[in-house]
């Protein structure tokens, strides 16, 4: 996963990048950049706070920034990355997956063209270069009506910077007014942060573009066809952003509930699994009458860097600790917003289990990661997965709880419509995946 | 304030005073360092990832180690600090402060005496070098029965590391097996982080030997006359820590039901400053039946370095956001630990009505800060404490809240008592000190 | 000016190729870059040594390294450059210059090609991948037939390097043996350095190609019309590098002697411009009978780092000081190889006479630089140029000097002749280049 | 070795401290640092151009500094050294080596006295703090007059700086007017090189004092004993310094031909170990009629950071490299201005060898070194030099030369004499040491 943000027209761009980037550093810690007008960039691996310092610091009012999740990938593969071609130079910042990429890449390597990174991105600046106009925005908008998914996008050109989604909207992206301009940004938490007005969400299949006029143009490449990653809800986002209108903390707050209403667990006391599992374990506490507690904190000066103990067992417990005194002789539900591998898990439930604890029930406030995600999220391959390779009983035998239990696809969706959100993508959940 | 953390005989000493020192990170973040056998040492600015990093290991099996609070200071007075004497090599990291340092600073510099730093903790090694004593712990001893408080310090000879505290205990400290030797740290919870075993907390008034025999030896210097710290119980520690056997979440609960009990101030939803006032939110919710929820939510990737937006309001409003749909409408009771200045929850409170609030009851599980601390807490001076300068209602006004209530000093000491911690300091909350 | 190395099939590559470049380091100061197997890069700005450090060691026994003269190009823009193609990834570090580099990119681009760079150099790679051959040695043949000059270049492809001289053989390239495998760097002093064997210059027109089989190929890709740079031999070499079989010393000398003999200046002592004038002045003294002496010296520690005094005449004043001694009341004659823009000059001519000197003649072993280099040395544009704006006395006058003498344009290759260096450019000193 | 520099009452002291410092950089590559006004400090291990760099700045318009020759001492021991003393917080830089400082070392620990670095140079500081006197100048004095040798000093106190020598003035330090104010440093060419004026060498037993009356006083503490060091102009100082009045580079040249007119060794040509030997060599030519030439070149990039080959072997043949053309077939007299170990001249006799030089005659211009330097030179111990443990011939042989030739002990002090330098030490070469 990635967060995006982009300024335009504004005073400081470096700095307004820096402060809306800072806002999305959960949705990646690997590596963060910059490129500001005239294409001038400043990269590296790391937190926001470490790459985007004030010693290198770039002037100009327009500029487009990335923060990387993933662990792979060099130096010179941090985005925004930028290429020079016969309609001027071009910048882009892309959250997503091309789930096709290597087919495409592919073509583009027989018609000669070179590719300087291994980064799917790289394929938006070569269809741009390819496309059969000579003006950009055209050529933008022939690019994006080709690459079906997934992408929230920004591209900034000498002339323009435009904000793109896919027509299924897989990745969120939201714009605003700011100082003079607009910002741009992965999620409205973000812009809220700053201080940005007149928040909207981009329609899926158009983009927006900013340009001299300093009137944004919203432009319509692709008939809109909703499927919004129902993971950003369940885990990614902040819990103050809000998609489609709905705020992220009600909708892990209302799972939590429809947890207990499915599954009808009692215990002693309720436990989140922080940060994480905190929204659901409200919503638990709150309709099962189960008092929650601090059993388990975070130290959250921890895994900032790379420097970090070497195995997981040490990280997860040098990073959670329980509280003897909430946790001893008691019933305890542990709440957590998903489990992918289990390896995490398996430690928390040993440190709570060491800690006293009477009986452990795991729940989790959303459906078993059964597949893979094409669109962006880096969910593991599907044989590490540990809900698509084990039964419920076994699942729990392996983390080493008395008992797990999980939300139901069917319940899942119904929180979702009775939210208001409409066409989410349960890919991952139940393999419906919306294109292949 | 500071933490610190020692090791006696233990596989890469390096490694294991920083894992202790991360898990005490929340007690000083502007700068760490190490002295290692051999007093080699490595230190810097920054948090303890960025300064003690794999790079820079050093081989060993004893040492010491210091994470800083305070932002005076360059990096020549970054702890542990060192210096030859005749009677040996010594390396000291202090947690507290000398109260009457000045005084006896110059009574040192009229004998001669040169100091290398500002600090009051190289008094210590001026008293060890003066003592009349030729043995080292003798000296040592001398040296702790000279200086009154406020003190946990780690002494690293070239023959041995002692771990002290203060008559008055005003400072915490603990130690425990680990490995094939010992460990030493400012709280239980490091020691616990990293697996350590048979933990104890050390007596105020003596120190504790570790030396060639492998065997702690408890040596006491001065009479226990116990005045340990309520603000390291209301704020400052861990809440997985424990002092005098009672839990840190523990006493925060309860005087978050204490805070409940005696005010009697009901509202439409609990919201706690995160992380200071989450335990006695809990509290609160519990007894008042008020549902908790989490109305403010708080970015831990900011504030992590120097590079910040200049002023305060920004630094808050990109550290803490509200929830919209928990606020709207509604009345709601903030509730923290304490408030010092009065600075930062202004800035809260303001978000929280810009949110939508009805009405906003600030709750304080503490007295009102009326003085400063002596013995080590970087309270601001007497002048900038708001509660020491305004009536109730005038702060209450001052900060924006429609109401703000306190727990009183007798219920903040009750609660003490009934936990069955005998002898705290309040000073800063009713200028009751034990010694000045 | 820039300067090339690689290894193939040696033990720690990364070490060997820090060595070359560390022995190239003359021929640019700017940034420092290698690619090792793998395609792993470990790029900067600033010297070889800060660069290419211990600590950024990577393992593997091929790689090609590059160090940049040019103060331009940003950090993404440090060779060596590598791109992925439909042929495999491939890698090129480059010295010199493509003279015609805007048609052909512009040309690349209307076929939908995209620059990841500014660099002329990315053009190898775009003629690489839409080479009409599917194999990649083929496919860089092709390439270096259609790109006539100028280059010496090193090609990194998965299953070999190959290093290749342009068909007039501007810029130098040499190989030798060393541990297991083979070494390739812009100056055979280099190869010498590190104790390379069987050291032999690549011929114009060719490239030599390093493989799985470790036996060198040579492949002759267009016909041999030698036209060195006559600029290495003058300035750009180190002393005890030989082109043709011949020590670029004894060429400075030779030069030297004819300068003395064409223009029969005398004086009371000959004083050199170090480092670069030393050679000539050598010369100059022995055939003269006047005696050499340091009249000026040099201070190696200044001007490696990007932090220097702004202005000019404070960087000159710092590097270079006159030793009074050796120049008060005499006549003094100047000794350097070449002047460009005259700024230097002026300020040593300026310290000379204010250190005493009765008379100053400059001689420069070498004709007046008349016009710009079109194939890599970074002599200025022709406004510039001092000796092409302005009559012998004019720039005397201009520089201070009572006197300034060249060595004409038929002496300066008749030199070249005698030591049998056939087939020289001097398009800088006549205008004559061998392609535009 | 190293090298001091100050500055009073200049614009941007930091500057011209770095300005100084560069220009003494031979003096130390080790480290640097510089303290200004109101003792904020820059200190880093390093060359001046990477540690004084321009984004540490600090303004303040006095200051002192220091450059550091040795590889041992942690960062924390890097000059100048501060400390705080009830006369005020003073910073010393020390050139020198006080020969008897265990004893003293012991006695101030024996009267309570700590010891924040193992540097001889902090005794400064406490004998300024015990001295009987409470005016912080007459205390300096006192401590001046209580420390015989060696030192050259920079002692910076609230209200003044002060410059001293040693009795004997074993080591130099100058001084003259900038800017509005004055600048010190260990050479007279420093001083040249930023443009002061009215350069002054201190007297051996004096301090000069500059305070706020902005007019220097020279104060005398002890009677004069001229005992300077004769390593100085033999080795260590630039070639543009000047001593006693005298120039360094021309005392090298005289050395040179009296080598000559004592050894009477003639060869084809005479070729020097750059860039030490470069002087002597000139003066070995001029007198001998036997040519000299460069047969030797020096890589100045290498050898200026920690990261280098491993073996000497490696490092000596990177650093140097011998012309062929040269040396081939001839018999070459190589010039150096002394040996130590031996070990560098060991593997320049081989490349000679290599490079084909019929016969190798090794000239030194200075007598073999027999024992250690006791006043800051880091000759090796006696166990380790060359010279005190062979014959000659021995020498000779374990060098790989044909022959090896010194100039005597007698020949050696009458240059000095002849050139007006009265008073050398020449502890190193005849064991008779002024104090011990």
């Amino acid at each position: 996963m990635c967060g995006i943000a982009g300024a335009w027209n504004v005073v400081d761009s470096y700095n307004v990048i820096h402060d809306l980037l800072l806002a999305l550093q959960h949705r990646g810690q690997q590596a963060a950049g910059v490129v500001l007008e005239g294409f001038k960039s400043v990269k590296g691996l790391g937190l926001v706070e470490s790459v985007l310092t004030d010693e290198r610091f770039v002037e100009g009012s327009k500029g487009i920034g990335h923060v990387r999740y993933s662990t792979f990938g060099s130096i010179s593969e941090i985005q925004p990355i930028s290429a020079h071609t016969l309609k001027g130079t071009i910048a882009i910042a892309h959250n997503g997956n091309i789930y096709d990429a290597p087919l495409r890449r592919k073509f583009v390597m027989e018609n000669g063209g070179i590719f300087s990174t291994t980064l799917d991105s790289e394929l938006f600046i070569h269809y741009f270069s390819i496309a059969p106009y000579t003006d950009p925005v055209n050529s933008l908008q022939w690019t994006l009506s080709r690459i079906p998914a997934a992408y929230a996008l920004l591209v900034m050109h000498e002339t323009f910077i435009a904000a793109a989604r896919d027509p299924f909207g897989i990745r969120p992206l939201f714009y605003g007014r700011y100082d003079d301009g607009y910002v741009v940004a992965s999620e409205d938490a973000a812009l809220h942060a700053i201080g940005a007005t007149d928040i909207a969400e981009i329609d899926p299949g158009t983009m927006v573009l900013f340009d001299e006029t300093n009137q944004p143009k919203v432009i319509r490449f692709a008939e809109r066809k909703d499927r919004f990653c129902s993971f950003e809800f369940v885990y990614f986002a902040r819990p103050d952003s809000n998609f489609y209108g709905v705020n992220v903390h009600e909708v892990r707050k209302k799972l939590g509930q429809k947890l207990f209403e499915e599954s009808k667990v009692y215990a002693d006391v309720i436990v989140p699994v922080l940060d994480s599992g905190f929204s659901g374990a409200i919503g638990y506490s709150l309709v099962s009458g189960i008092p929650l507690d601090l059993g388990l904190i975070r130290n959250h000066y921890l895994g900032r860097s790379f420097i970090m103990p070497k195995d997981r067992q040490n990280i997860v417990r040098r990073k959670l600790a329980p509280i003897k005194s909430v946790i001893d002789g008691r019933e305890v539900i542990l709440i957590d917003d998903s489990i992918v591998r289990g390896t995490t898990m398996r430690i928390i439930v040993e440190m709570v289990r060491e800690a006293g604890a009477k009986r452990i029930y795991v729940g989790i406030h959303s459906p078993p990661v059964k597949g893979p995600c094409y669109y962006g999220i880096d969910t593991s391959r599907r044989s590490e997965l540990i809900a698509s390779n084990l039964e419920i009983e076994e699942l729990a035998k392996s983390i080493g709880a008395d008992r797990i239990f999980y939300l139901s696809v069917e319940r899942f969706k119904e929180v979702f419509e009775k939210c208001g959100v409409k066409g989410i993508c349960t890919g991952c959940f139940d393999l419906e995946y919306p294109v292949q």
